[in-house]
C-alpha cells in the first residue's frame, strides 16, 4: 500500500457541511453567486477551495475574518502510552489542538494531519481515522491535508480557525480585580495517568472515568463561543492549572509593564471530580493544581462584566452542565491581584510546577 | 531548559518585513489606520497579529486572498541521513514545504514548527535554527508558532501562503498539446542520496554538488511567480519525475473525464547535471526519472500560450539562470499526448517507479 492509497483509504472522508470531495475544487464562480445571493460580501463564510489531493489545500476565509492557527504533536511514550487504544489516539490529537482554538476564541475551520507510522496496520488505522473523525464531525473542522511517512508514531496536527477581525482572546489582557474561572473539573487526566502507572488505586467507575479524562479530553469549543465576548484573557490547561495561570500573569504583565497582576486562588473552590474527591485530598488537590492534561479552559472576566456573562452562561442551558459529570461548567476560582505571584486564601504562595518535557 | 526557554532561545526571531514581535500584537486600529491611509481595502496586505508566545497564532490574509497550505514532515534515518547536518536539515524541512507552495503558484506568508528531538542539544539547536531562519528569510516567510517535544527526532512543517481568489494552480489542468516543463536539473538528490550510501562513486566536485542538492534543495518561489500566469497544471517533483507527472495526469483526467490525458516525454531533453552527465546514462536516467528528491517543479504551459511564457522568461534575466550550475532553468521535455500512459519519443512505455514510503 502506497502512501496515496493509505491516504485515500483512511482519510480522505465527506465533509458535508465544509463542501468539496477531495477531487473536487468549488468554481470560482460559486462564491461570486453565493456573494451575488446574498447581497453583502460581509456574509460570505469560510470555505474549501481545494481539499486533499494537491500539492496544497487552498481555503477562504470570510470576509472581515481573520486566521487562527496551532500546531501540537503528540509523541507515542510520551503524550500517551504505548497501548493506548487508536480511537483514543485520534481523538486527542485533535482534541488538544481543538482546545487551543477555544483558548483563542477561534471557530473550528480545518485541520492537516501529518503521521509517522512504524507500519502499516489497517486495523490501527481503521480506528485511529474513527476516533479522530468523530471528534472532526462534532467540532465542524475539516481535514484538508496531510502527509504520512514512516518512523517512529508521531501524530502532529495543525488546527486552522476563524475569528472576527480583532476578536481573538489572547493570554495578556489579565486585571487586577478580574476574576478567575475554570471550565470542568481539573486534575482527572493526571490521576488517570498516575492510576495507569499504578501510582494510584481507583474504584473502578472512578478509574474509568479518569482514564475517559485523560484520553479523551472534551475541547470546549462551545463554552469558548460563551465567553469570549465576556473574557479579558484565556488559555487552555495542558501544564497545570498554575503554570498555565503563571502564563496569563506573565503575558498580562508584559503587554502591560504600567500595571502589575498576580492571582489569588482559593484552593476550596478548585472544582474536583467525583472521582478526585475519593482520594486524598492533598494528592487531588496536587493533580488539580500541577497535573496538567486537563484541556480545560482558564479565563479572567472583568468585574463589570461579570453580571452579564454569568446571565449568558444561565441562559445557555446546553452548556451549562458537564456532560459526563452533571457538574456546572463554569466556576470562579479566585481574583486577579496587584502583586506579583500566585497566592491561596491565606496568602501562602502557591509554587508553578507544571509538566515540562525536558525536566 | 524548558520548552518555553527553548522556544525563546532559538525560534524567536525579529520578522520585520512581516511586522510584530512574538510578545506584541499589532493593535487593530493599526489595521483601520492602514486601510484608512490606502484609501482602498483592497491594498491591504497580509499580517502577523499575534505571533509565537499564545495558544495559537493570528494572521490577517490580504482582501481578495485565498490560504493555501500544506504540511510535510522529516524523520531522522528516513528522510534524511542520521549523520545530517542540522543546518542542513533546518533548510530542507522548510525548503521541502515551500515546494509545495512554489508548485501551487502560492506567495510564501508563515509558517509553524513542529520540532520533536530526543535532547536539548544546544549547538544542534542553534545550528538546525540558523538552516531554517536564513531560508526562512531568503523566502519572506514568518515562523508565527509551533511547538517542541521529546521524542525520536522528527520535524513537521506546516506553510503557508496567499494566492489571489482563484489564482492557485493545480495538477488537474493539463490537456491535450501542452507542453511539459521542469525547472533545474533532475536526479542530483538521488545521486547524491546514492553516494551517501556508497552505491555511487562520484568525483569531489560532483560528490559536493549532488550532496548539496540533497541537503539542501532550491525551493522555486521565484520560477513560481514567473510560470503562474501560464502554467495549465503544476507539481513539485518529489516523488521522481515519471510519478509526478503521472499525478497531473491521474488528477488531469479525474477531474475532465471526457478528455483523456497521457504523455510523451523525450528522455534526450530531461536536463541532466554536469555530476550526472559524468555518470552512466542509464543510471543518470534512473536517478533523473524516478530518484526523487528533486523539489523542482514540473507544468504543463498550453501551446497558445508557450511564446509569451517564453518571452517573460527571457525578460526575467535573474531567474534564466541556475544559480549553481548557471543552466537554464526552463526547460520543456515532451508534450501531453490524447493517450493514456507516459510514453518516450520512440513510444516505449515509461514506468513510473517513484520513491513509496511503504512499499
Amino acid at each position: 500500500m502506497s502512501e496515496f492509497d493509505l491516504i485515500a483509504s483512511y482519510f480522505t472522508w465527506e465533509s458535508p457541511n465544509k463542501g468539496s470531495s477531495p477531487h473536487d475544487s468549488i468554481q470560482d464562480n460559486s462564491i461570486l453567486e453565493n456573494s451575488a445571493q446574498d447581497n453583502s460580501s460581509l456574509n460570505r463564510t469560510s470555505q474549501i477551495i481545494k481539499n486533499v489531493g494537491d500539492d496544497a489545500a487552498v481555503l477562504s476565509l470570510g470576509v472581515e475574518q481573520q486566521l487562527v492557527t496551532s500546531i501540537d504533536t503528540l509523541v507515542s511514550g510520551v503524550h500517551f502510552p504505548e497501548d493506548t487504544k487508536p480511537a483514543d489516539i485520534g481523538h486527542k490529537a485533535l482534541a488538544v489542538n481543538l482546545s487551543d482554538l477555544a483558548a483563542m476564541g477561534a471557530k473550528p475551520e480545518w485541520f492537516t494531519l501529518a503521521l509517522t507510522l512504524p507500519e502499516i496496520n489497517h486495523k490501527w488505522l481503521q480506528e485511529f481515522s474513527r476516533g479522530l473523525k468523530t471528534l472532526a464531525d462534532e467540532a465542524g473542522i475539516a481535514l484538508v491535508g496531510g502527509d504520512t511517512t514512516s518512523g517512529p508514531l508521531t501524530i502532529s496536527i495543525q488546527v486552522m480557525g476563524s475569528v472576527e477581525n480583532g476578536k481573538a482572546l489572547y493570554r495578556n489582557g489579565a486585571n487586577q480585580g478580574d476574576k478567575i474561572y475554570v471550565t470542568g473539573t481539573l486534575g482527572d487526566g493526571a490521576a488517570g495517568l498516575a492510576s495507569l502507572k499504578a501510582k494510584l488505586d481507583l474504584k473502578s467507575d472512578h478509574l474509568f472515568f479518569c482514564q475517559k479524562r485523560l484520553n479523551r479530553p472534551t475541547p470546549r469549543f462551545n463554552e469558548s463561543y460563551l465567553l469570549k465576548d465576556y473574557a479579558s484573557a484565556c488559555i487552555d490547561i495542558s501544564d497545570g492549572l498554575l503554570q498555565d495561570l503563571s502564563h496569563i500573569l506573565k503575558q498580562s504583565n508584559l503587554s502591560n509593564p504600567e500595571l502589575l497582576v498576580g492571582a489569588q486562588v482559593d484552593l476550596s473552590s478548585i472544582p474536583l471530580s467525583k472521582a478526585l474527591q475519593s482520594i486524598n485530598y492533598q494528592q487531588a488537590l496536587e493533580f488539580a493544581l500541577s497535573g496538567g492534561d486537563d484541556y480545560e479552559l482558564l479565563f479572567t472576566i472583568p468585574q463589570d462584566k461579570e453580571t452579564e456573562f454569568l446571565k449568558s452562561v444561565n441562559s445557555s442551558s446546553n452548556v451549562l452542565k458537564d456532560s459526563l459529570t452533571n457538574d456546572a461548567i463554569f466556576k470562579c476560582i479566585g481574583t486577579i491581584t496587584p502583586e506579583e505571584g500566585i497566592i491561596d486564601s491565606y496568602n501562602n504562595p502557591l509554587n508553578p510546577k507544571g509538566f515540562n518535557h525536558f525536566s
